[in-house]
C-alpha cells in the first residue's frame, strides 16, 4: 500500500509573505465581502530638503490566505470559506443528500484508496428544481451578486499620487471600453451581456471571486497537472500554491495520470483562485484511453462528479464537428490539442457527429445547476506556423459561435478557446474574428506562440504572442512554460511561465490604457531612479529574482542604500547626473525651462501629426 | 605585475560543432567569396511504404570559423583574414606608417601593460588622401563591392522541398519591400539609398560581412563589455564567442573600466562579426570621469585609435542639444543614457552647444576614411514607461533625421538608435516617426521594454517590443538580458539574452513574410509531428537545452525514438491520432475528402472577408 498523502507545505515558501508588503481587505456593502490586496509599503525618498513620503502601492492579489499571517492554515482541512452565506442567501440550491455521480460514489467506496483521499469531504450542492444559479442568470435578472461586487472593487487599481506628476498615456483599446471606475453595476452588465464571466461553481465556496473579459484586467492561466508517467498528489497542490502565489489568476488541472478525482479534490479544497479542468481527459482515463469506446454516458458522469467537486470552468470541445476532422489531414502538424484529437478519433471511428456537439444543451442543463462555465475548446487549433488561420480552426471558430448563443440562451457562461501557434501578421485576424463569430464573449488564448524553432523557451515565443492578442482583447492569457513541447513542467517552470505571463498581461493592460494600471510601472521607475533597491525588488513582479541578480554582483547590504550600480560603477552614474540637470533647472528657473519646453511640445505635437499621415498610408 | 592573459577558451564550447550540422561555404563570383552557412542534416521519415528523406536546412551562420572544425584557430594570433584582397583590389587605401592617434601610441609604449597587449597587432590601413572608402560611396558610384556580392548570398534563405507542401503566409510589411531574391545590385541600392549599411571598417578584415536594413533579415546585437566592478579581457573575449554562437549579428563592446583599449583589440582581432562601441565611454576614462573635462581633442583622438583597430560601428549622441536637456528636468527617470547624460552634463557645465554636434562633420571625415558606420546615439531615449514618446526623445529624433542627412551628403553610412521603455500601443509611432525623421535609414532600438514592473525578466519584457517593432521595420535589435538594471550579465545572461532576440527577430521576419523565412519553423514542426525528437532539438535555436529539457522527463536514448512523449505518456498521443486522420483520409478516397474541404474553404474565405470588415471598422 501506499503511502498516505503528506501535504506538508503548508509552511512553505507560498506561505512566506511578500517582503515589506502586507495583505489588506478592502470591504465591501456587507462585513463578509473582504477583497484581498497587496499592500507594498515604501521608504521616503531623500532629498536635499529632508524625505518625502512615498505611498504604498495597492497591487491585485491572487495568492490567497496563503500570504495572510493572520490565517492558520491546515491544507488537510482546506482554505476557510469565503462564499457560503452568498449562496444560501440566494436560497436557490439544497445540499444532495449523496453523490449524484456513480464514479464519485465508488471511489468514496473504494478503501484501498483511502490514504489518497481528502479528509473533510463537503456535502455537494445543487440548484433547486427549476433553478438557474449562474451568475449569469443573476445578472440577467439585474441582480448584483456579492460576487460581481467583489470583483468590481477587485478590478480598481487605486490610484495614488504618482498619477498627479507623470503622464498617464491613452492606450489604444481596438473597441474594449474599460471605465474609470469599474463599478457593481458595470461587473452585472457585462455578465448579463457575455462580454464577461465569474467562474464560481456553487460547490467551490472558498473562491476569491475573479472575472474574465476584455474590459476588465487581462487575466492568465496555469496548468498543472499530472501525467501517467510522473507526478503526484503533493507535487500538484505545491505548484497550484506556487503558480497562485507568482500571479496566476485560475489553474487548471489537466492531470491524466492516476488518482485524478482525488488530486482534484484536493487542489479545489485548497485552491482561491478558480479551477478549470478538461472533463474528457478523465472520461478517457475511464475507458481505459481507447477514445473509441467514450459514451456520452460515461462523459456525462464525469462533468456531475467534477461539478460536484467545485471545478468552476469545463473545457469542452463541442466544436470539433465530422465534417472538420478531414479538413487537418493536410496540415503540417495535424491535430495537437489532445480533447480535440479524442473526438476526431471518436468521430471517425464511429463515423457520427461529436456527441459533445450533440448532447450540448444537456450539457448545460449540467453547467446551470452548479454554475461551471463553459471554456469551449479549440480542439482544431494549429500546432505549427504553417497550419495557423486554416479552414479547420475557423470552421470550429464558427460553431463556437454557435454554441456561445445556444448556452447563453441558458444564462450559462461561457468563454472561448484560442490558439496556438501564429505569427504575428495573423493574429489580430483570430482576434476579430472571434468577436465577430462569438458575440464579444471573452477569448482564452494558448499564447499564440509567434515561431517554431525555439522549443525550451516557449514561454518567451508565446509571450510576445500572448502580449499581442491581450492587448487586441483577449480576455485570458494561458500560460506556456519553457518545457512546452518537450516536457512536464517542474515547480521552477511554472514560475517562469506564470511571470513571464504576468508580463504580457500587464503589458497588454497599459496598451489598452487600464486606468490606474500604469501606477506600479511609475512606482518602480521611481525607486530605480532614486536608487531605493530595496523598494525596486519588491515592486517587481519577482521580488526575489531581483534581489538575487543584484547580489550576484554588488552582494553588499550598503550596495543596496548606495547611489550607484554595478552597471557604471561608483566614478560615473547617468542616474545621478539626471539629478544635476534638474539642480541646474532648478537654480536657472523653471519659467525660463519651460519656455524651451512648451516651443519644444509644440514641435513635437506638428511633428506627431505628419507621423500619423504616414500612418495611415502604411 | 598582473598575469600574462590566458586566452585558452579557443578549445571551448564556442568551437564544438553544432549537433548535426556541418559549415558549409556558398562561393561567389570570385573563390574568395566564401560565405558560410550552417547545414542540418534531417533524418528520414518513416512511412508505411518505407523511408521518406528530408532535405538538410541551411541557416543562417554568425559563428564565424569556431564551429569550422577545418579552421585551425589561436586566439592569440585572431581570426584569419576574410577581406584583405578585397579591399587592396580597390586601391583606395594605404598602409600607415604608424598610429595616428595619440593615446594608442602612448599604450603601444607602456611596457607595464605589455601582459595585456595582443601580440599580433596590424599595421592599420586608411583611405588615401581624397578617398572615401565606405561602402555607400561605392554604392552611389554603381559599384557592387564583394562585401555587396557577401551579404547578398548571406540573405537568401535557401528554400527546400516544404514550400511546396506547406502554405507559406503573406506578411504584413509596413512599407518594407523585401524581394523574393536578394541580389548584390539590389544590396547596392538599398546601401546607396541609406536604406541599409553594411558596418565593415577596413581594418577589421577578419569581419564576415553583414547587413542592416529593413528589407533584410532583421538582426540582433549583444552587448559585452567589462565595468569598473568586473570582468576581465578573457571573459569578453570569451562572451563575445559565445553570443556570436548563439546569433549575435554584431557586438558592441561597452567597456568601461581598465585596459579597454587592449580589451577592445583582443575582441575585434577575434571577432567575424562587426564591433560597435560607445568612444565617449572611452573618452570619459581618459578625463577621469570628469564630463565636464571632455573636449574635441579628446574624442577626435579616441575615434582615429578606435576606427585605427577596427571598430566597425560607433554609437555618437550628437543629437543631445543644449536645449533638449532641460525638457528631461520633469522626466520620472530622467536621462538614462550614460552616452547622452555624459553629454548633457558637458552641456549644461559649459553651456555650449554638443560638441558631437559641432563637429559633425569633422567626425564624418574620419568615419569615410576607414567605413565607420555611424549609430547615431538616442542620448535621451525613455527610462520609463512614463516617459516614453515625450518631447525630449523626439526633439532629439528629429534632429539624428538632420544629421542622418549630413552623414549622407559625406556618404558615410548611417543608422540610428531608438528606445527603451515604451508601452506597446506607442511602439508603432516610434517606427512611423524614425523612417519620416529619418528618411528610411535603418532603425536599431534597444527593446523597447514594454513594461517597467518586472526587473529579473527584462529580455522578455523587451522581447515582447523587440518583436514588434522588428515587424514594423526595425532593422536590428540590441538585446536585453536578465540582468538589465540589476547588474551585469554573466555568460549565462548573454545566451538568454541572444536567445531571446533570435526570437524577436526571427518572429518578426515571419510577420514581414520574409521568403523562405518559414522554412525552418516548417521542418521543426514536421520533425515534431513525426516524432524525430533528436531533428526537433537541432533545428532548434538552443539545441543543448532542448533536449536538456526533454531528457529530465524521460532521459533514456529509447524515448528519443519513442512516437510519445512525457506530456501524454504511452496510451494517449495527440500525434498519434492525427495519423489516424490520414489514414482514415487516405482510405475513404481524397476526393470525397477534398469535396469537403473546398466547401469548407469556400466557407472560410467568405468569413474572412467578413472578418476583414470588422479589422477596417475597429
Amino acid at each position: 500500500m501506499e503511502a498516505r498523502v503528506e501535504v506538508t507545505n503548508v509552511e512553505n515558501e507560498a506561505r512566506q509573505p511578500y517582503p515589506n508588503s502586507k495583505k489588506v481587505y478592502v470591504e465591501g456593502s456587507r462585513p463578509d465581502i473582504r477583497v484581498p490586496m497587496r499592500e507594498i509599503s515604501l521608504s521616503p525618498t531623500e532629498t536635499s530638503a529632508g524625505f518625502e513620503d512615498n505611498h504604498p502601492i495597492l497591487v491585485y492579489d491572487t495568492s490567497g490566505p496563503y500570504t495572510d499571517p493572520d490565517v492558520e492554515l491546515d491544507l488537510k482541512k482546506g482554505l476557510p470559506d469565503v462564499r457560503t452565506p452568498w449562496i444560501e442567501d440566494r436560497d436557490d440550491t439544497a445540499f444532495l443528500t449523496g453523490l449524484s455521480s456513480k464514479y464519485s460514489n465508488e471511489r468514496r467506496d473504494d478503501e484501498s484508496i483511502d490514504h489518497l483521499r481528502f479528509e473533510h469531504l463537503k456535502t455537494p450542492r445543487k440548484a433547486k428544481v427549476g433553478k438557474n444559479v449562474s451568475q449569469m442568470h443573476y445578472a440577467r435578472q439585474g441582480i448584483v451578486t456579492p460576487e460581481m461586487e467583489y470583483v468590481a472593487i477587485r478590478e480598481n487599481q487605486k490610484r495614488d499620487q504618482l498619477e498627479a506628476i507623470t503622464p498617464q498615456h491613452p492606450g489604444q483599446s481596438f473597441g474594449a471600453s474599460i471605465p474609470q471606475v469599474i463599478t457593481p453595476e458595470f461587473v452585472r452588465d457585462e455578465v448579463a451581456r457575455g462580454r464577461a464571466i465569474i467562474p464560481s461553481n456553487i460547490n467551490h465556496p472558498e473562491l476569491e471571486p475573479m472575472i474574465i473579459g476584455r474590459n476588465f484586467l487581462v487575466k492568465i492561466n496555469g496548468n498543472i497537472g499530472n501525467s501517467a508517467l510522473s507526478s503526484s498528489i503533493e507535487e500538484e497542490v505545491d505548484k497550484m500554491t506556487w503558480a497562485t502565489r507568482w500571479g496566476s489568476d485560475t489553474i487548471m488541472d489537466l492531470s491524466t495520470g492516476k488518482n485524478i478525482h482525488e488530486t482534484r479534490e484536493w487542489i479545489i479544497r485548497n485552491s482561491a483562485v478558480p479551477i478549470g479542468t478538461v472533463p474528457i481527459y478523465q472520461a478517457l482515463e475511464k475507458v481505459n484511453g481507447v477514445a473509441e469506446d467514450l459514451t456520452w454516458e460515461v462523459f456525462r458522469d464525469t462533468l456531475i462528479e467534477q461539478a460536484e467537486q467545485g471545478v468552476d470552468y469545463f473545457t469542452i470541445h463541442s466544436g470539433v464537428l465530422l465534417r472538420y476532422v478531414p479538413l487537418t489531414a493536410n496540415r503540417l502538424a495535424g491535430i495537437v490539442s489532445r480533447g480535440g484529437s479524442i473526438m476526431a478519433k471518436w468521430c471517425l471511428s464511429h463515423h457520427r457527429e461529436n456527441f459533445l456537439y450533440t448532447h450540448f444543451e444537456d450539457i448545460c442543463q449540467i453547467m446551470k445547476a452548479y454554475d461551471v462555465s463553459f471554456s469551449l475548446g479549440d480542439g482544431l487549433r494549429p500546432g505549427s506556423i504553417a497550419d495557423a488561420n486554416d479552414a479547420a480552426q475557423l470552421g470550429e471558430l464558427k460553431t463556437l459561435g454557435e454554441l456561445t448563443k445556444i448556452a447563453w440562451k441558458h444564462d450559462v457562461q461561457v468563454m472561448i478557446e484560442g490558439p496556438g501557434h501564429v505569427p504575428m501578421q495573423m493574429i489580430k485576424e483570430n482576434m476579430d474574428l472571434q468577436l465577430e463569430c462569438c458575440d464579444e464573449a471573452p477569448f482564452y488564448t494558448l499564447g499564440p506562440l509567434t515561431t517554431d524553432i525555439a522549443p525550451g523557451y516557449d514561454h518567451i515565443t508565446s509571450g510576445i504572442g500572448a502580449a499581442q492578442i491581450g492587448w487586441y482583447g483577449c480576455a485570458m492569457l494561458c500560460y506556456v512554460t519553457p518545457k512546452e513541447h518537450l516536457g512536464l513542467p517542474n515547480r521552477d517552470d511554472v514560475k517562469i511561465g506564470v511571470i513571464t505571463y504576468k508580463i504580457s498581461a500587464h503589458a497588454a493592460d497599459l496598451a489598452k490604457g487600464h486606468p490606474g494600471c500604469q501606477q506600479r510601472d511609475d512606482a518602480l521607475s521611481k525607486a530605480r531612479f532614486e536608487f531605493r533597491w530595496e523598494d525596486q525588488f519588491n515592486l517587481s513582479l519577482d521580488p526575489d529574482t531581483a534581489k538575487l541578480f543584484h547580489d550576484e554582483t554588488l552582494p553588499k547590504e550598503s550596495a543596496k542604500v548606495a547611489h550607484f550600480c554595478s552597471m557604471c560603477g561608483p566614478k560615473f552614474c547617468s542616474m545621478k547626473i539626471t539629478q544635476d540637470v534638474r539642480d541646474y533647472a532648478a537654480e536657472h528657473g523653471i519659467e525660463a525651462m519651460k519656455a524651451i519646453e512648451e516651443g519644444m511640445y509644440e514641435q513635437s505635437a506638428n511633428f506627431k501629426e505628419k507621423g500619423s499621415e504616414i500612418y495611415h498610408k502604411a
